[in-house]
């Protein structure tokens, strides 16, 4: 990848809440997206693993930019709908998300997200989400105009 | 509701990611939660809409909590899936999540939560999720033990 | 609605698979769909109930046919995804499915469908699903051209 | 696998709708399902092409079978939910279904089904299916007893 795509592909991906939560960018391919965030406590439930929602952002967010890397010029991509399924608990002390275009399109993308806890170099899947996404000129802020 | 056991409710909702996010407990009924949160320049993305994660989160764990209410004694609610759809830009100041249980049940419990815009007393539907969770023993930290 | 309209609406419904499976169409609304199903064995899993794909395709093609109850002219609707939720055993002998449009859209709608298990003018809601679609111009049989 | 088993499954699978529908069963391994269909005309929607309802009752089924290839003795599979996305037309004339387990689990399964249009030797993958599975005693005919 064009290391100016690349370098504006990791900015753009931290901003607003996916920032303020911490999410990272660690690599980024054709259709693909890795991301990774250490657990600090506020990202926790009350057992002291990684709360749903945070994975949830985190599968939803690295699968838009992983249509992102794919969008035509001056397009850009929304959610329309995910689902996910939890499917272990997550530990941590990090999460890593892999996420990548299994439909490319000129309006629908599909994308999966897999998060993983990884601990000490093992990695264990936790939570894996399809989302629906959707290109639309860069200006346009919902699904429908 | 008993008082004791809503302020139990209040208290317990506001643990960890959520607390941290900054969703606030509204109302609770039987088989009902409803919470909102004011958004901050950190709950948005890149143009000043609520983020999907943000809403997800709170779609899912208002869910969990509704489930809670009907919980039996020593049980506790987790997260199986969930799906969300996104339908309109959520542009604030408040979001408001209404979480009902459709679905009660001694396992597996199906809640929706629909999240609205509220700007100046006008709510605007803008998410709607489905989420799957499951009553297991409270020590319980995962859905297959 | 017009009666030319509605006649059309049902005829158009009654094809192939559908047709075939034996779903039939009893009210029509603006955005609004209710279909019903005469279980017979063939309709059945090895335990005498519903089976979930015949549950699973009404509430799909009756939320497509909700959907285009609103459609503009020369449009035609394509489902992209849905999620449906098997809440509780469907005994018949009569299935209802009702689906109606909780978000119309120029591009993407969104459908919710309700199936009911019906004995002796007792409705029991077995399965609820949630419907993405997709307008597109009449010819085209992809979401993406 | 033990081909008593293995026979076991496959009449297993043809029962009722699923096999009034017409499909077979042509793999079976651990965690794994797979299964295919000769589009007929009734199998179709209006423009020749597989009705969603047909891929849909397809990845549930075998999604359903490849969990029961894991089930513990005196144990049945039921599914919890699903989500589909329809991602390319499906004009067959087979269809190919691969089903596997992604998450075994004592009470709670997830399983995958992508479906594949099967053209002279050539597959291109149209559905794929994320599906929620409960393992219950076998009398158990819902997912709360």
């Amino acid at each position: 990848m064009d290391p100016e795509r690349y370098e504006f592909l990791k900015r753009d991906f931290k901003q607003g809440f996916p920032a303020w939560v911490g999410y990272e960018v660690d690599r980024v391919g054709e259709g693909e997206f890795e991301t990774s965030l250490k657990l600090e406590p506020h990202h926790l439930q009350q057992d002291g693993l990684a709360h749903a929602g945070v994975m949830a952002t985190m599968a939803d967010h690295s699968a838009g930019y992983a249509a992102f890397t794919l969008a035509g010029e001056g397009m850009r991509i929304l959610s329309v709908e995910f689902k996910v399924n939890f499917m272990r608990p997550a530990k941590g002390p990090r999460l890593i998300c892999r996420a990548r275009v299994i439909k490319p399109g000129r309006k629908i993308v599909v994308a999966e997200s897999e998060v993983f806890s990884k601990d000490n170099g093992q990695e264990t899947l936790c939570t894996k989400a399809t989302v629906t996404l959707m290109q639309v000129p860069a200006g346009q802020l919902d699904n429908n105009s």
